[in-house]
C-alpha cells in the first residue's frame, strides 16, 4: 500500500535495496553487535516516513538492553521491557534511539513535501495517543529498529523538523529525547518551579547535563554532584555549584553553604544506593524553611539498585519520590520547540563511524573522567560530512 | 489579659483551680504516665478557648512519643519531632490528641456565644497560616498539652462545633483528626479519583478504617489487607474485599481476581517492610491496563522501617511514593464538614476512665485479634455520662 517506489522519488540519492547496519543478534557482549552491509532497507507504511540517517547518539540504554539488564521482575528470563505483555526486544534488532537524518521517502498518504527535510526522532514507541502521560516504556532501537543503520522507518508525527543550520546533524543527535525527555519529565513530575534550588546527582551524564540546562530554561537553580574534573564544564552549562560526589562527609552542611542555608527544594537522583539518604537529608534538614514538600525524582541507580531509606524519613518529612524512565508526547514537543528556538546547547564529545561500533562502545564505557557529552554514531557513507568534524583528535 | 474569671461565667459548673490529668513525666514505660488530681487548670489567652474534656481518643502516636520512637535523625537524642528546631516534647506533658468536650471559657476577644458548645479539636499545631500545606508535624498532646485531663486550652479556630445529638462525645472523639486527617491526606496526596481501586494495608487500625470510609465518600473502591477475623467488620465499613495479610503467596494473582483483573490504581501503605514490594507489584503487573501512574502513599511502617525496593521497580514502572504523616487545615475542615453531615461512622471499641490510663494503654497494645476501633479515655467525673455506655463488657 505504500507509495514508496525506489528510484522514482526526486531525491538526491536513490534508495538502495540494502544498507549497512549494526545488528544486535542476542543478549551478551560486544560480539553480539554485528556490522553488515546486506540488511534490507525498510519501507514506510501509512503514517511513517523513511529517514536516511546522518547521526544517531548512543545512550546507556543501548548497553543495558544488550546485556539484558532490564530484568526487573522475578522472572529473570524477562530481560526486556515486558510491561503488560511479552518482551518487545526480539533479535536481530538495530539499536540506536536518538536519530537524526533526512526524510528519504514517505508512506501512503503522507505529505511528500517532507522529502529532504532534516529532523530529530522522538524515540518513544507510544502505547496510546495520550499526550499527557506515557505509561509503557518502549522505544525505537528496542521494540523496533533504530538508527545504527543507514535508514530507519519512524512515525511521521514523531520525526520533528529542525532546520537551524548552525546545528550540525551530530549536534542535533546529541540533543536527542532519550536523555532530554527523561530529564524534563523528572522536573515536571517533581513540579519544579522557577526559583527552586534543585540538586542533580550523576550530573555529568546525558540526563544530568540535560537537567542542568532545563533547570535554567524553566528558571530553577541547578546544583550538581559530580567530580571536580567535570566541574568547570558543568558550571559552563549552568550549574550554580558542583559538589564532589566522592566526599560524603558533611554533605548537608556543604550543600547548605552553597544555597545560602536553605534546603534543596528537590533532588534529581541518578545515583541511588547509600547516597540517596544524604540527598533526602539535604532537603529535610530545615523543614521550617520549606514551603513545599521535599521531592526526589529518580531515573537511575548507578551506585546501587537498592536504597535503604528509613520509611520514617519518608513519611515524617513528607518526602515525595517520583520514579521516571521517560516522558510524554507533550514534553517531547516542548523540547523540540526549545531546540528550534536555540535554547538547548548540544554537549557532544565525539563521533564514531558505524563500522567502528565496537570501538565506540568501548570508548563510551571506558572514557576517562573529565570527559562529558554525548557520543554519536555516523554511517560510514555520511562520515566525511557528518562525522569527521567531530572525530576524536 | 484573658477575660477568664472563674465563677463569673454562666456555665453549668464553675471552673476549678486544679484538675485531674495524666502527666507524661519522661520517656519510658507506663510508669512515666502519672495520674494526678492537683494539676492547675490552664487559662485561655486571646485566640484560645478552654475546653472541658468529655472524651479523648487514644492513638499510636501517644505510645511512640512516650517511648521515644521519633528519633528520625542521626541524633538519637532527638526523640521528638524536631523538624527545623528543638524538640517540642518537654516534660511534664499531658498527652491526648483527639479531644471532644465543651467550651468552658473563652480567651480575650473570643466569642462568648461559644460557651457550652460541643466540639472536636483539630489536633495540629500548625506552623503557618497556610490551609493547603502543613510541613511541620506537631500536635496537641505532644508540643502542647492535650486531652488526657479534665480541661485543655486549644485554638478557637481549631475547636470545631459538632452538634449532632445522635453522635455521643466518645463516638465523636473516635472520629478525631489524628487518624482521619492522615488518612484523607494519604488519598489527596496520591490524587485518588472516583472509581479508582485502592488497596489499604494495615486496614484495621485507626487510619485504615478511616481510609475505607473516605474512599467510599470520594467514590473510590477500597480493598483491605488485614486478618480474616476482622474481615466482616471491614466489609461492613465499606471494604470491597479483604485479603489475608499473612498469606503472601500469589498476592498479585489474588488481588487481580478481586478487582476483575486490573491492577490497583494506588496503595495506601501502613505496613512497609518486605510487603511493600508486593503491594507495588499489585499496581504494576499490567501497565497497559493503567491510565495513571502507580501511587503508593505511606504513613507508617508497622512491619519494618526499611523497605528494600529495587529502584528499577520504582523508575521503570514510574511509581510515585508519597510520605504522609498528617494533613492540612483545609483537609481537617473538609472532614469536619463530613462529620457534621453524618457521612463518617465512628468505629469505637471501648472507653476507659482517665484514672485507669495504665489499663487502657495495656489494652490498646494487647487487645486480641478480631477487635478493631478506637479506644477513648473519659475523665472520671464525666464517666457516668460519657464513658460508662462504652465500657468494656
Amino acid at each position: 500500500m505504500a507509495t514508496w517506489i525506489p528510484g522514482q522519488l526526486a531525491m538526491p540519492n536513490p534508495i538502495p535495496q540494502t544498507m549497512s547496519a549494526v545488528l544486535l543478534t542476542g543478549h551478551g557482549g560486544l560480539d553480539r553487535l554485528v556490522y553488515r552491509d546486506d540488511v534490507p532497507v525498510p519501507r514506510p507504511e501509512a503514517g511513517q516516513v523513511l529517514v536516511q540517517v546522518t547521526a544517531t547518539a548512543k545512550n546507556n540504554t543501548d548497553r543495558k538492553a544488550r546485556e539484558g539488564h532490564y530484568s526487573t521482575r522475578d522472572d529473570d528470563e524477562a530481560v526486556s521491557f515486558a510491561i503488560g505483555g511479552k518482551p518487545t526486544l526480539t533479535f536481530p534488532r538495530i539499536q540506536g534511539a536518538d536519530v537524526v537524518g533526512t526524510v528519504a521517502a514517505v508512506g501512503d498518504g503522507m505529505n511528500p513535501a517532507r522529502l529532504g527535510e532534516r529532523g530529530l526522532l522522538d524515540f518513544n514507541i507510544y502505547g496510546t495517543g495520550r499526550r499527557d502521560i506515557n505509561l509503557v516504556p518502549d522505544y525505537f532501537g528496542h521494540g523496533a529498529d533504530g538508527g545504527f543503520a543507514e535508514y530507519v522507518v519512524v512515525p511521521d508525527d514523531q520525526f520533528h523538523a529542525v532546520t537551524d543550520p548552525t546545528l550540525a546533524d551530530a549536534e542535533l543527535a546529541a540533543l536527542g529525547m532519550c536523555s532530554y525527555q527523561t530529564a524534563y519529565h523528572m522536573l515536571t513530575a517533581a513540579d519544579i518551579h522557577p526559583g527552586e534550588h534543585v540538586l542533580i546527582t550523576g550530573a555529568s551524564g546525558g540526563v544530568g547535563t540535560a537537567l542542568i540546562q532545563l533547570c535554567r530554561i524553566i528558571g530553577a537553580i541547578p546544583y550538581a554532584s559530580s567530580t571536580p574534573a567535570k566541574a568547570p564544564a558543568l558550571c559552563e552549562l549552568g550549574a550554580q555549584a558542583v559538589f564532589d560526589r566522592r566526599d560524603t562527609r558533611d554533605f548537608v552542611a556543604r550543600t547548605a553553604a552553597a544555597t545560602g542555608g536553605v534546603p534543596f527544594d528537590a533532588v534529581m537522583d541518578l545515583v541511588g544506593g547509600a547516597s540517596t539518604r544524604r540527598f533526602i537529608e539535604a532537603m529535610t534538614f530545615d523543614m521550617v524553611a520549606r514551603t513545599t514538600y521535599p521531592r526526589l525524582s529518580i531515573a537511575g541507580a548507578s551506585e546501587s539498585n537498592v536504597s535503604e531509606i528509613p520509611w520514617t524519613l519518608i513519611y515524617l518529612y513528607q518526602v515525595r519520590i517520583v520514579g521516571v524512565s521517560h516522558g510524554t508526547r507533550a514534553e517531547a514537543e516542548q523540547l523540540v520547540h526549545w531546540i528550534r528556538a536555540g535554547r538547548l546547547r548540544p554537549v557532544l564529545q565525539a563521533a564514531f563511524p558505524l563500522s567502528a561500533i565496537h570501538d565506540c562502545e568501548r570508548y563510551f564505557v571506558d572514557r576517562a573522567a573529565g570527559h562529558l557529552g554525548k557520543v554519536v554514531v555516523v554511517p560510514d557513507a555520511q562520515w566525511a560530512t557528518h562525522g569527521a568534524p567531530f572525530a576524536l583528535a
